[in-house]
């Protein structure tokens, strides 16, 4: 017989009994019940009950043993009871009476629970990580995880791409976030930097001659602690394919993520044919280019209703500035005095000076708009404002005024206040689109100047032409995102793989010819040497997990998190480097020595 | 039809012809004959021949068109004459007559050509990577690696391993070689360090009730630049079980990477059962760890033939030195004077006084020794030795003498020099082998102590009992190694879970339990709450794709390698950082700045 086990914790049944077996793994639980032991015998597969009577000679032993002691336990497999057998457990029908047991691995006192999913101070359960992940739901997700990544491997692979590793030791990107930097022994004073995304390599790899490329891609970027993302490290799907277009691939895309959101939604429904949304509509519709589509709530302008109206405010807005409009948020089932009160507080706990809203009755026949507005603009106009927005009794519209971009980010939350407030989100679902025609340049207010609105390799829309022609915060870029449930999970675009038209983006940015050479040489030199058109996005593989594995925390999908501090309680780093470490790296340390 | 191509450069075969196709790609090379241009035009998937003659309107721009530029054709499918068949090409049997050629990317004069195979200075080729990658070998190489990860990956999962990501930014390990390290921006002074390899993740997974881990792992060492290995990062096939002895592991491996071979070996033969030759019997027969055992060559002690012998040399180093002996390599076929006299010039060339052999003849019927060490001990012993290792007419047999420690990494190295001279090594072939039963300890003779041999987490054989009563230099390890063709291409072993046992080892190495619980904090606090029995291995992907696709560079199977100089050339890494980087780090460059 093997040395530790015979058998998993998962796989004996019934037919076994009668059989000799031998088992190993952690003590999950121990009962006594009237002289009788009951350990629950876990390991990563499953829960197999042992039973230890006192005429056992494993009865002493088992007499010490304490939960997460690694034992093996000989024994023979015996039907439970039908009193007892447990319907929840795979091994529900059996027990194993033990007929030796030898501990493996005593454990000290422990210092949170592995058995039951109690509330533990985030910081023990980071230094004891190894307990923690013991527990069930958390080994649930890291599994859920590693299978998402290995569907996604097995999808990328049937639609012919293939996986390349990229350079994690590599060039100081000066393009988005903070780059970490790890200093060059052999050339002192010089320090490499870890890829913030393998952008640059996956070109290269297309300029290469390489056709579909993809990477499960460590990505690493220096940011102050947020509570939505992990410091220090976290991972991508990232491709890129030559020879392609926009509709490439996104109807390449599109099916493996749906695939994989379908494979891994426990029979939640996921959307089959993604809306392929333009940016402008999205701002307009939901407020933002990461709507959560389960919110029904869709809005409309309505600025002719207020137009020159009886209510004064709005009307003088909208006289005064041409740009200004009067957006509706129409809210069903929000057509009480206390609802629509409520939004207006919220509302003002946001710094907004109110929320503007009508809300219809039934009175009599007649379906009356009520509250201030409505009083003002009248019946015809609130009717006419109803009639648009297809409400009914019991529903409710709010109002927001004045210059679109300005107004927009509150409105979309106003949005998703209601909707969520109104339970009108289905949340077993997901929701997935895209996001396209994002704008290639945006307006810089601080420094008053045009700047790249998302990524500046992307190719503008209508090429060196628009560039040259039009006015650049009207050219749209060959840039889209998925949005799965109001957020961003994947981001990509078709490269500008011309370096002439590169050379004239940035110039619109203010960076001259010498500077791009500078800063993306790698890149600015292939493009001279027979460059393929190309394309591609990258998706955030935590962020899924999460979706799919229902986690609020990024903690809970990642097997060895920092904590929000970019500190690794369980290997004690970052530490100290030794004297002999920085002088051969020709460094010093420039920070006052803590006292004592 | 789609924007750029109907189909790939590899797909049209003489069914297609008469059909009207699109086609993007390089160009291969563009040929004159007779008036009508030939353009080899080349993706990623193959190649295929245009055609455009001086009626056609695609012939200026094909006139235009130079090697490397990424042209658009659309054109029609015709079957080539039976003459200019090409039997070599998929696509042999057609070509595409032009009717629009779009350059989509024109290249400027190439610093390396793409077509063909000469050789080129590196640090071009690392430079303009981007062209070097397109060649065609090259090219193989890079999907040949990516084809032999998948396969390793999907092996390892039908074995029933789970892949986990482990951090990449951690904790300094002083275990080995030298960490690269990365300033923390928000704890000043301290440093991350890339991890050298995920053993002490690995070990914790265990610990955390996951089973079988594996992981393509990235690993960091920040090593003196060396011919045999790329700086910076190489990869590992990492891999850990718990619940298990040495022969689990083995068992368990030595089909995966058997397989492995096998789909990549292009039909040479493959080990079918891998020896498992311990330590001490490697070095005594193949005078290494690492034998190529396609070398037939054996060694032997033959110590007896010479004690008290007329060869007083010898007889004199076994008198004067109860641990000296003489060993044997015989040598079929090497039984010539001048081989002799080649192997003796080529020991003392070595450092070596000389290489002591003698060689058999047929003088009419009987098998005369030659050479002095013959002469010296007479025929009777020359015949006596000749019987021992199995030689006749034409073999020869060469003799080290001495400490076996001393001498033996030289015998190992004559061994191989008349293996290979002699062209007894059958190139053709994969032969593997585990080595198993490493010393636990070692002298380190600078330092005048015991010292570990390899991994420190080992188990050794025998456990605490064997740490406390046996001579550390006996102990043995339950460590190995598997080697193919002479090189070590994995390394493992079971791992030491018990924390006093751990501690004891440590010991006898010099190091209290306090250095243990600071250097590996995390591993030895882990132990201390249920830990299971567990081991493992890691095996060098790029020696292994090296092998199999006969390469004999790093840089020949490697994406984006660096130069000898640990520096990026494609993308200028490492540089120096900005003033602003530094001060965010908390860190000054201690190096006197270049003149200039």
């Amino acid at each position: 017989m093997h040395r530790y086990r015979s058998h998993t914790c998962a796989q004996l049944r019934k037919s076994d009994v009668g059989n000799s077996v031998r088992l190993s793994g952690w003590v999950h639980r121990v009962r006594d019940h009237g002289g009788l032991l009951f350990i629950d015998l876990r390991d990563h597969y499953g829960l197999t009950q042992i039973v230890a009577d006192p005429d056992s000679p494993a009865f002493k032993i088992a007499e010490t043993v304490r939960g997460e002691w690694v034992i093996r336990v000989d024994g023979e497999v015996k039907a439970r009871l039908p009193e007892t057998v447990n319907p929840n457990l795979p091994t529900g029908e059996i027990e194993i009476f033990a007929r030796e047991i030898e501990v493996l691995s005593a454990a000290k006192e422990l210092p949170l629970p592995v058995f039951g999913e109690p509330e533990y101070p985030e910081d023990i359960r980071l230094k004891y990580r190894f307990l923690d992940l013991r527990r069930d739901t958390l080994h649930r997700n890291i599994m859920a995880r590693t299978r998402i990544i290995a569907e996604m491997r097995k999808r990328m692979g049937e639609v012919g791409f293939t996986e390349f590793s990229t350079p994690i030791l590599t060039a100081s990107s000066p393009e988005g976030a903070r780059d970490f930097l790890v200093p060059s022994r052999i050339h002192p004073g010089n320090f490499y930097a870890l890829p913030q995304a393998p952008q640059q390599y996956k070109q290269l790899i297309m300029v290469s001659g390489f056709d579909r490329y993809f990477q499960i891609a460590p990505c690493f970027r220096d940011e102050d602690p947020r509570a939505d993302r992990l410091p220090g490290e976290f991972y991508q799907l990232d491709l890129e394919m030559s020879f392609v277009e926009q509709d490439d691939v996104l109807s390449t895309m599109e099916p493996v993520l749906r695939n994989v959101f379908e494979t891994f939604a426990a029979g939640k429904p996921v959307t089959q044919k993604f809306r392929r949304i333009p940016y402008d509509e999205a701002m307009r519709t939901y407020g933002t280019d990461k709507p959560d589509l389960r919110n029904p709530i869709e809005m409309q302008a309505v600025s002719d209703h207020f137009r020159d109206s009886g209510f004064k405010v709005f009307a003088n807005i909208l006289a005064n500035d041409a740009k200004a409009e009067i957006w509706a948020i129409p809210a069903k089932t929000g057509g009480s005095r206390a609802f629509c009160d409520r939004m207006n507080s919220w509302a003002q706990s946001e710094g907004q000076p109110g929320l503007g809203y009508i809300f219809w009755r039934k009175e009599g026949d007649w379906l009356e708009g009520a509250g201030p507005i409505a009083k003002n603009i009248g019946e015809e106009r609130t009717e006419a404002i109803r009639l648009q927005l297809g409400l009914a009794d019991g529903d409710a519209a709010f109002f927001v005024a004045g210059d679109p971009k300005k107004f927009v980010a509150f409105a979309g939350a106003a949005r998703t206040r209601a909707g969520e407030e109104l339970n009108l989100v289905d949340r077993d679902r997901f929701e997935l689109c895209w996001i396209v025609d994002f704008p290639f340049f945006e307006w810089n207010e601080e420094e008053k100047r045009v700047d790249f609105g998302h990524n500046p390799f992307s190719m503008p829309q209508g090429g060196i032409d628009a560039l040259k022609g039009e006015d650049p915060l009207s050219i749209k870029a060959f840039q889209y995102d998925m949005v799965c449930n109001g957020f961003e999970i994947a981001s990509g675009g078709i490269r500008n793989h011309l370096p002439e038209t590169m050379v004239k983006a940035f110039e619109i940015v203010g960076l001259d010819r010498k500077t791009v050479e500078e800063r993306f040489g790698g890149l600015y030199r292939a493009f001279q040497y027979g460059a393929p058109p190309h394309g591609g996005m990258a998706a955030g593989i935590d962020r899924i997990v999460m979706l799919l594995v229902g986690a609020k925390n990024l903690r809970e999908v990642t097997m060895f998190p920092m904590n929000q501090q970019a500190y690794d309680l369980l290997m004690n780093a970052p530490s100290e480097a030794t004297a002999q470490q920085l002088r051969e790296l020709s460094l010093r340390v420039a920070v006052a020595k803590k006292e004592g």
